[in-house]
């Protein structure tokens, strides 16, 4: 395992800190959670499995759960303890919160002088929002991110999923394991600061690179995409189809598929650019020619043309399809809740050093005597 | 620089794997980007700055460019030295594309025994769609993504941004930054295949774990969140507000706020279950409350109030909002095209070791000469 060896501090909870953490954990590192006496809130979240959540147990495989109750000074004393003792640190307090508990990064540093720790907050830990409260939502919305998602003239949609906690958690993971990759001998003490709203912000792509280069934001498009066409999601005899005609050879492969390559001729749709100015029109001409079959017949026939093409999943199916179920992408652990129990697996696919499944998320406090003990 | 004395020899084009290997070159890696004669096609998209791709640009510093052509006994030459003296490859052709090159991965561990190389896709090396065109479209379609996005009764809604390219291109950045972080002593060649829909499936978090817990997909209920309420977007005197009330304690803030905490003796409001049930009243209790203040009024009593809200922002907005550009979120480079270029900042801030922009995007075989001479 790659971050075989390495020991994590985990004061994280609910979902940009423990996906980090659960990051840590699959690819080896031994990860200590530390929570209060009434445990992570995500612990009370969602369905449960014989007391435990689905949702809880979804982000916090692979890691021990030692309970301490920091408020009293045994706790915060155990905790010092175990940070001197660890090589990370990660937090997602709000900002300020650690230094209130004594724990600021210069008395980090103090407990131990080659200390990582990782911070993931919603604006960062520096500037003029630093203080606010934020949440995954709030991220959308701020980041531009949430102006870029919905339909032409409709409102600004935020994602179905906590996508900015996300996207935070595997950045302040990339940021750690790169901390990790620093030789020994090398090291210092490391305050790595990652906010929600900057990560989502490095993923606007072309949607920003546009702002630079015109001053301009592209519209908001629903599923066609601004600067290709034809793309997006047409309708077949028996449901949709999604099709990313992303360049021109592409485009001539599905137009000799659907027999329009005439098409071509016509200035509005010769090249892309125009295409793109008359993106209603090349949809029609698309769609007209879709209709008759069904979605898993044009299904065989785009991808056997070489045009990217797909169903639209919905969750439960895009669990059960025959690609994911081979990449095992649901896992069924073993223990006390085996047979019953789902998670998600490991998108880290590797031919050594593949993540495994070493140990099912952990009970409130399962852990705190044999962590203890050890101290 | 975390990364600084590796090297990654980088044979991806477009998204995913420019987005992978800016990460490496933004850490410290020596990212040399192989291209053909005509580059890399996102070179030709979006708008120019001076001959430059300004979304080239922003996927593609820190990193230097030679031409080779690959299809010629020379090029191919070139690219094996080049293979054999470096730590890393990234690539993200078409599964079986590199094998047909002659740089299977068995074909690569005899070059260099000690590679890491990395394969980004859009299902993955194996499986039954392995050989299927994919795109980001189809990956967001496929892993059930898509479908989580969009209002009820409408159809399923793409995001605006390329996410499945880059969720796997950070996925990706992981996994070669974990294999870094093994002792060179204990390192052997290893191969990462890293696929779009697995990514994406990872990121379903509640979306999956309700499935796994109860068979069934929570609903799409469009900037409403499935398991929490009162959550989303609220109208003001003068455009929007979203409002992330995720627990009780900020429902009570809420409430406390619009004066109307006698809304807890309701039965349909007094806990979150119940308000979820009757997400459309409880909603329209809080929208009737919200009339009257403006935007920036609302923003300023809510946070005060320590209710995560935020207003809706524009790409341009978001760009240029004080909170981004004091976190460096935009920066402009120097160099040929200074005062004219602007590309996004780093989102992992680092008190030492912190990434720097080193070198613009390069010019097409910028840097053909300066390499090969060393070889």
């Amino acid at each position: 395992m790659s971050l075989h060896g390495t020991r994590v501090i985990d004061l994280t909870r609910v979902i940009s800190g423990p996906f980090c953490t659960q990051q840590l954990a699959d690819l080896g590192a031994d990860v200590i959670k530390v929570e209060g006496p009434k445990g992570d809130p995500l612990r009370a979240q969602g369905s449960k499995i014989d007391g435990m959540s689905a949702y809880f147990a979804s982000f916090n495989r692979n890691k021990r759960s030692v309970v301490l109750d920091l408020r009293t000074p045994d706790g915060m004393a155990v905790l010092k303890k175990l940070i001197a003792g660890a090589d990370m640190l990660v937090e997602n307090f709000k900002p300020g919160t650690m230094a209130k508990m004594g724990l600021s990064d210069a008395d980090l540093e103090m407990l131990n002088p080659l200390l990582i720790v990782c911070h993931i907050s919603g604006f960062g830990q520096t500037g003029p929002y630093a203080a606010r409260p934020s949440f995954d939502f709030v991220a959308q919305a701020m980041s531009g991110f949430m102006w870029t998602n919905g339909e032409d003239g409709a409102p600004p949609l935020r994602s179905g999923l906590p996508i900015s906690d996300l996207v935070a958690g595997l950045y302040a993971a990339l940021g750690c394991t790169a901390a990790l990759a620093v030789p020994t001998e090398s090291r210092t003490f490391k305050s790595i600061d990652i906010a929600m709203t900057d990560s989502m912000v490095s993923m606007l792509a072309y949607m920003a690179t546009e702002v630079f280069a015109t001053g301009q934001a592209l519209p908001r498009v629903g599923n066609d995409h601004p600067l290709v066409a034809p793309y997006g999601l047409f309708e077949t005899s028996d449901g949709h189809v999604a099709i990313a005609a992303s360049n021109d050879q592409i485009v001539d492969r599905l137009f000799s598929l659907l027999d329009c390559r005439h098409l071509f001729d016509d200035p509005r749709f010769a090249t892309n650019d125009a295409r793109v100015r008359h993106r209603d029109e090349i949809r029609a001409e698309v769609q007209a020619r879709l209709e008759g079959r069904t979605t898993e017949s044009w299904l065989e026939r785009l991808n056997d043309a070489g045009v990217p093409a797909g169903p639209v999943l919905d969750v439960v199916a895009a669990l059960d399809d025959p690609q994911i179920r081979h990449r095992e992408m649901v896992m069924a652990p073993d223990g006390a809740r085996a047979g019953k129990m789902k998670i998600l697996g490991f998108p880290i696919k590797q031919s050594v050093d593949e993540p495994t499944l070493r140990r099912s998320a952990p009970e409130l406090g399962e852990h705190t005597e044999e962590v203890l003990c050890r101290l």
